[in-house]
């Protein structure tokens, strides 16, 4: 069945690549919608056919989704079919509003009025795609998905694309993506997110009969509550040094950065796509209980290429440090392999064993004992749960409104205020010009002063437009990154709230006889482990937060102050050349 | 005749003033174009008939222009009649560029490049008609033109209007007005800037046979040349006090201020059609040789009264100033009359008297001697006449791009530059809200702190917003005040442009027994004179120029330094309140 699409933004094929330009408003037919990699095939009105980024388009029609064909290790059939299902709540996430899928689900008991949002897309990865320092084009940069039966060490599949082969490998990886059963892109994304989800619901966990695999995560009572277990070492590394490398006799390149974690203070070299199975990892593993930030983006094509490379490494380094700061997800496996693999005989085995750990999706809270905590009832575990639901929209508000504000101040400082500023130094020069023509006698000193006065408003352009990247720019990337984390949210939030209907519905299916009364105590103890996991991660996303934006409203802060003394010194330099008569 | 006219602006009438509300772009019939006093009467297309300022339309076709028919007191009819007269000199500047008629007269040897400009009406009184401060609605406030034949102490035709009677009595003035024969817009303009010129042209002085009376007018050789005799005291004057007073049982209104000069330190009081009087007088007498600018606006109606009477007064107080500075103006008797008359009494004998001054218009230069200075030659006296003409023009030009720049940068600085930082602190501050409700202990440090620093901004947004007040409206007035200054530039030169013009034809007239030698050697000592006069006015201008300039810079710049600095002073100091942890 072939769908028709709108374009929503100007696309330029990159020649060679297999890739079909279009143009905004543009309808064009998919012909092949399971590409992969954030690509799709379609085909234009002049019949050209070629490779389209998913991002770009709006299909007209949502596809008839074919839910996945995966075995349930539990019959658990007897829920009811209209409580969402993680898995139906990722696919909702696909071009809508994250926030806005607990206003339509049938659960009922959670009363919030989140409106949904027009922004579209602002869940998972592509939550960052649109870069807010392009001066306001909004454009989004094409996310290009993962491979996600990579094992080879060398396969190229990110980096620096070069011609050709490209949208065939993509190709290839698209379709093995579509795993379990499912096709079309919304079950793609869905699988991106949350492989686990396809696979499984809470119940998967609520009703385990399996025995915990893997390292035990404790909660603990802190100060502010629960906590997780926090290591006596903070860990943290340095990314840097990116590198331009080649392959096939030049055919491929990619930017391979080094990775230094302050424990070994041993480099160890990671491309972009290493980040991304990383990412994929963490959020197939944590991401029921731990909000796994996306990375930033990658990008389609090639300009301001170093510009961009130090961008990336910047983000790379924002969410590393995030994640090194987790103490769930900094002391697992997965991640120490990533920061301190000896070899690649070392990381590969590690590769193969992370990929193959079951104990990923709501799994995770099967590994979780809270120490010392007394079980909480339902009504607690509901309230606290809809106390986060709350503030994470709440702060999810905040945050886009400071970013917007912040970013019509970014185009300001760099547009219009500083060619005000030039135009006032010009203006000033060209008076001091005409004066010199004057042809009176004593009019040097006056000339002298407005030149100097006209060249500092001509600087103070210059400092103007150059500021926001020495301030605005923490603010904004610090504020953009908790954009990222909160977008996380509604997903992870809302495993917990599924979680609690599924406990609700308990008595019923006992009376019924489809589950025992010790199965119901299981799955009420289990929910308050749920909810011990989602506090103390609250908890931490708080320390976090506060921690965040005490420095960056500080580094903002000063960074100003020098700004308006800079400025205050340099025209006071300027005053001092008039003379009073 | 009746002609069309296209509507400019929106003006709504003010009951009971006989006016007629009109809409940009409506065609009107003009039904009497001699009302004066700025207004015209008019008829829409729904037959209404009423007053409607002058400035607020534009006339589809131009009157016919009938000339002056005073008697010349000499037979000058053997100049060429294509070289421009002052009068149609100053014809011409009524909606076309002063500086334009220049480009435009056949009389050849002035190699100016200016080119029109596209502002329209910029000189004499209609110069300050766009209220740079207004926050650029261009919005022209209709100018009310002085009652040629008010003698009355008390009569009513300025200031504060009240409802009632107003257009009878302007409509009167108008029909006074236009004395000499001369009938339509442009000769009223004309009458208004230069009466003398109505009367003669530059040949009046040139080949004057009467007895120079009045006072001798000095220049010297001074250290930059030729200058004015200056006083040994430097004689300034306070404008305050301005006072509502009211006549007629409250029915009519009017503001009074107090003018207190240095000199006797004794207050005396003057009303706004006062001041127009003594510009008059000044124009009159001084203006062929001396630019007089022109006095602030009147006003058409009387919103906004005390910010409008502030504004009023300070610019009258700079009007004041600049003529208590010039040696020349602040001697004259008709000012000292105006600065310190005894009483009533005083006053009428002394205005009956400078009404009667003979010594106007080209006549001036009759009473200036060049002291210990050599005749010029006419190649000299044309040169410096061009030099002056270039500088000017080349001022003029500089003055209105700074003011310009200025004026988009006050409406930044007021509008959207402090919503700005509005927003910026509404965002910190709503950041802040929602962090308050985390339910997370140790929140308070934070919340405080961003909650300060958001309020820091919105202080910030009202500092911006107030700062163009402190710095930026001086630097526009004062080049308001320069602007209205250098708009009187053309015709002052242009009278000894004209000059120069007759005094080439002289060989020929004496050819053609039309003068004698003797009248032809008395014309170019005489056009030496005028050129002496024009330097010493010119030197006069370029000292002022360099006062007024050093002064101006220095109060911006000063005021600029205190503002940034307060800024970073409040930047600071909302930053010690975040912590470090």
């Amino acid at each position: 069945m072939e769908s028709k699409a709108q374009v929503l933004y100007d696309f330029a094929a990159e020649p060679g690549n297999n890739e079909l330009s279009v143009r905004e408003g543009e309808t064009i037919t998919i012909t092949n919608q399971n590409i992969g990699g954030g690509w799709i095939e379609a085909r234009n009105s002049r019949g050209e056919v070629g490779l389209v980024p998913e991002d770009y388009i709006e299909i007209n029609q949502a596809q008839p989704l074919t839910s996945g064909g995966n075995a349930a290790p539990l019959d658990l059939s007897f829920f009811d079919s209209h409580v969402p299902t993680p898995a139906s709540t990722a696919q909702t996430s696909n071009g809508n509003d994250p926030w806005a899928v607990f206003d339509n689900n049938a659960s009922g008991g959670f009363s919030n009025n989140w409106a949904a949002q027009p922004e579209g897309t602002e869940t998972g990865k592509t939550s960052n795609n649109n870069a807010w320092q392009s001066g306001g084009h909004g454009h989004p940069q094409a996310y290009q998905g993962p491979g996600a039966e990579d094992d080879e060490w060398d396969e190229e599949w990110d980096d620096m694309k070069s011609s050709g082969g490209y949208a065939e490998s993509e190709a290839g990886e698209g379709g093995a993506m579509n795993r379990g059963g499912a096709h079309g892109s919304s079950m793609k994304i869905a699988l991106n997110k949350f492989p686990g989800f396809s696979k499984s619901g809470p119940e998967l966990y609520l009703l385990s009969k399996q025995q915990t695999k893997g390292n035990k995560l404790s909660v603990y009572s802190g100060e502010v509550g629960p906590v997780w277990a926090y290591p006596d070492y903070q860990l943290d590394c340095v990314v840097a040094d990116p590198k331009k490398g080649s392959k096939m006799y030049g055919l491929k390149s990619y930017i391979e950065y080094q990775v230094i974690p302050t424990t070994t203070n041993k480099p160890v070299n990671h491309r972009y796509k290493h980040f991304d199975w990383l990412y994929e990892r963490l959020l197939d593993k944590f991401g029921s209980a731990i909000p796994i930030p996306c990375l930033p983006d990658k990008q389609v094509t090639g300009r301001f290429e170093e510009e961009f490379i130090k961008m990336r490494m910047e983000r790379l380094q924002g969410w590393m440090s995030r994640m090194c700061r987790h103490p769930v997800v900094s002391s697992s496996e997965v991640f120490q392999l990533f920061l301190s693999y000896k070899d690649e005989k070392d990381w590969k085995t590690g590769k193969r064993k992370a990929e193959k750990d079951e104990t990923v999706g709501v799994m995770i809270f099967s590994t979780i004992e809270p120490e010392g905590l007394p079980d909480m009832d339902l009504i607690e575990v509901e309230q606290k749960c809809e106390q986060f639901s709350r503030f994470t929209k709440a702060m999810d508000d905040g945050v886009k409104d400071l970013l917007t504000v912040g970013n019509e101040h970014w185009k300001r400082c760099t547009g219009p205020l500083p060619k005000e500023y030039q135009r006032i130094g010009k203006a000033f020069q060209n008076l001091s010009s005409v004066f010199t023509t004057s042809g009176y006698e004593g009019e040097g000193t006056l000339t002298d002063a407005m030149t100097a006065a006209g060249k500092t408003y001509e600087e103070i352009a210059q400092m103007v437009a150059e500021q926001p990247k020495k301030d605005l720019h923490f603010l904004m990337e610090t504020n953009n990154e908790y954009k990222g984390l909160l977008g996380c949210f509604p997903d992870t939030i809302g495993v917990h709230k599924a979680a609690i209907e599924k406990v609700k519905e308990a008595d019923k299916l006992v009376t019924a006889g489809k589950i025992t009364a010790s199965d119901k105590t299981t799955m009420g103890k289990r929910a308050s482990t749920m909810s011990y996991a989602l506090q103390a991660e609250m908890n931490h996303f708080h320390n976090n937060r506060i921690y965040d934006y005490n420095r960056v409203m500080q580094q903002y802060l000063e960074q100003q102050v020098k700004f308006y003394e800079m400025i205050a010194e340099k025209l006071r330099q300027a005053h001092s050349q008039f003379t009073t008569m």
